[in-house]
């Protein structure tokens, strides 16, 4: 451990708490600064942490303490053994706040409010600008459920919430909400959708293994991307304004059982 | 100092990063679960660093790393010599992304687009649900931005982006905005707006105080709270679009010039 004595280092004296919030703010500044300067991409590793506590002239302590919070923020990933990554949330500019409380139900019906204003506008902007290449990824996540279902294979296995096959189902069918929101070219709102289901993703998740009707919301969102990729922006609209309905029926049923 | 040894005391030995991350992990946890326990409100007071040290078993070094980064996140508010403070962004689901790079051109126009299609839907509601208190706090928002154009009074001051009259006139406005979303009785999109609002509002001020109408936004605001007051959805709506309309105007000429 390479503990590096500076002008940024911290005394231990009455003053100290307010001296370490202002360098650790400013650490956390400098290291995201680098990340930028540097181009670095999520996925990517930062230097040691002995070669960044050289380059800042902190301790390592005071380092370590800088990168868990960058990693509280969803910025970095800290592995250990192996380093420091930057995080693909780093980019955002929404996120959910990450000391929120549980949800109610009132939450959980505000959230799908706040879907069936935002998402029958995504499907619609998406069949007028989505790129060839964006619809195949689309279409990829729709394959997924297929194969999680079991469509076109051996029966399904179906099991209870949490469960293999539904978790794998879950993750694709919400990767074609995320995707379509993405394919209408809005950053802030697919970072909006984004928060919205993360917010809701695991109750979400529960009500629609026990409550949803799988083969009906798997031919749906082929609707939805039928339409898309047929370039037919009202009917994509008014498909997504019909399945969001579906669903906040399915979930108000669910929260009044 | 009372340095307290425990269980979740962390030793210095080879896997102390990890279990440094896990005990603040736990304990930012527990100082969540406390505020929660107890029904703390944001600007209510924690107990001393002391108290919370003895009640969680961990050195005041780790509570404050603890501390901070709630701080971090939003949660509290660490004033010097004073304590610690319950913030009103606890009880937020979405925020920004403290670690945000700055906007281009691009994303604010995407801020304003996605403004666009929320704020109308707002307006509508609140024109439907708001209660005659709710509708007094909407006005009041207007009376500061009227006193600080100096409407009724004598000429209005009027000085650069950043001044004292410009920031009193931005903040009030960008209140009326934000009050009338919360009228509206949908959590998750007054947040979702709050969100939005907070990501632009730097880059907004600048621009209105430059480029924007001061007096006729006022007029449209006023419009506005009299559509909303006198229950006129439908109106309260296309002012609404037309107002961020022009706003997207003044904003793109800007970029553009």
């Amino acid at each position: 451990m390479t503990a590096v004595s500076s002008p940024m280092s911290v005394s231990r004296g009455a003053g100290a708490p307010v001296a370490r919030r202002k360098l650790l703010d400013e650490l956390t500044e400098r290291i995201l600064a680098h990340i930028r300067d540097e181009g670095l991409r999520p996925g990517d590793r930062l230097p040691s942490n002995r070669a960044l506590s050289e380059r800042f002239l902190v301790a390592t302590p005071t380092l370590r303490e800088a990168l868990r919070r960058l990693e509280a923020t969803g910025a970095v990933e800290l592995r250990h053994g192996s380093g420091v990554y930057v995080r693909a949330d780093l980019a955002r500019l929404i996120m959910v706040n990450p000391n929120r409380l549980r949800l109610d139900a009132t939450a959980i019906l505000d959230l799908l409010e706040a879907r069936e204003l935002i998402e029958p506008h995504l499907a619609e902007s998406a069949a007028r600008h989505a790129t060839d290449a964006q619809l195949d990824e689309l279409a990829a996540s729709l394959d997924r459920a297929g194969s999680a279902l079991g469509v076109g294979g051996g029966p399904g296995e179906r099991s209870g919430p949490g469960a293999g096959p539904d978790g794998a189902l879950h993750a694709a069918n919400m990767a074609f909400h995320r995707t379509l929101a993405r394919l209408a070219g809005n950053r802030a709102l697919a970072q909006v959708l984004d928060s919205l289901i993360d917010l809701h993703d695991e109750e979400q998740r529960y009500i629609q293994a026990l409550y949803g009707d799988r083969d009906h919301d798997h031919h749906v969102h082929l609707a939805i991307l039928a339409a898309v990729r047929g370039r037919a922006p009202v009917k994509a609209r008014r498909l997504m304004v019909e399945h969001l309905r579906d669903v906040r029926q399915v979930v108000t049923r669910a929260l009044e059982g």
